[in-house]
């Protein structure tokens, strides 16, 4: 299963930076819970629920650090 | 959808550092939740809930250490 | 609305980082429930509520890791 | 117990880095609760809960930020 | 009110360090909540959940991490 | 009380690192919680809760970042 799209951390922009740390923490969730149809039971529940919706921003959070540390925070984009 | 405002980390301050970790937090939230009419009956409950307040604090400390990073801690500020 | 007081993370000692650290994290829940109001609300209720507190001690540390890393850790402070 | 495969940090790719943070996070679970019968019972619980995902995600985004940091962001991959 | 003993986070020995982490966290409740009965009244309660324990003790992780990286990890200690 | 075993954050092995992380995470608890046999009957009802193992895995990733940095990540380890 296809974790990391591309399978590179670099990224022209922060932008797309954090489009890959959203796809990456959704792989990661797939990785964990392979069956799309039981996660697409969970989706109106969590997509409704503040805490989750904020626990899931969290998740994303860390993992946009982490990509932007790899891409020395596009410190010398254009 | 733009997930990081004027596609850069680099702020001129720590207090614009820290507008902007929360305005990714909030996009965040947004990417996940598209359905912006969902996401405002979300707010009256966790606005008034202290441990999702305390939840969502936690993000923009996380998102912020990132844009600190990002900009040497405006070290060199004058 | 002031979310980083005197607008730097530069202080003179670890305490100083430690105040500075609460101040901020206090500054993220007024940015995310600008009403004082509820806020005097959610007190009594977060802080007799040990998982509250320590959700919010959590904060604290993730936002001073961020303001000490800002320092060099006062490494050379006399 | 073995609790990281091949006793490295490094990999090739970060989709072999993503893998061995899954596989460190589940190692994990394992050293702290061995029996495996025990581990069984509790996965369709969690494996159909929004919110122990977010959280098992959220420990495989720590791990693969450790790790992604071994191997300097494979920024150096062909 | 006192939050980091002595005033630096320079410590002998990564035990020293991590006695600091400890006493760091508490400091932080005791400034969140600076009434001591109130505390004392929720120790029982805390003092004997599994997960109010296991979050305390990732606060006392993140406190050491930075009190870690303050001391170069030690790595010159004799 | 011992915090840190063999007091320093120094191994041999990405293994013996993560040994070390859930030794002192372990030990962690002991010191939040001094009283062995009120720990000993929390056992049986985290060691079968999805979300307590996983709330206890975070921590163990987050002390082994700390260690695996402390270790420089094993980079040169034959």
């Amino acid at each position: 299963m296809e974790l990391i799209p591309g399978n590179t951390l670099i990224t022209a922009t922060p932008q797309e930076g954090r489009e890959l740390a959203l796809a990456v923490a959704r792989k990661s969730i797939g990785a964990i819970q392979p069956d799309a149809d039981v996660r697409k039971t969970l989706r109106p529940g969590y997509a409704s629920d503040a805490e989750a919706l904020t626990m899931a921003a969290h998740v994303v959070a860390v993992e946009f650090a982490t990509i932007a540390a790899a891409n020395d925070y596009w410190r010398n984009q254009p």
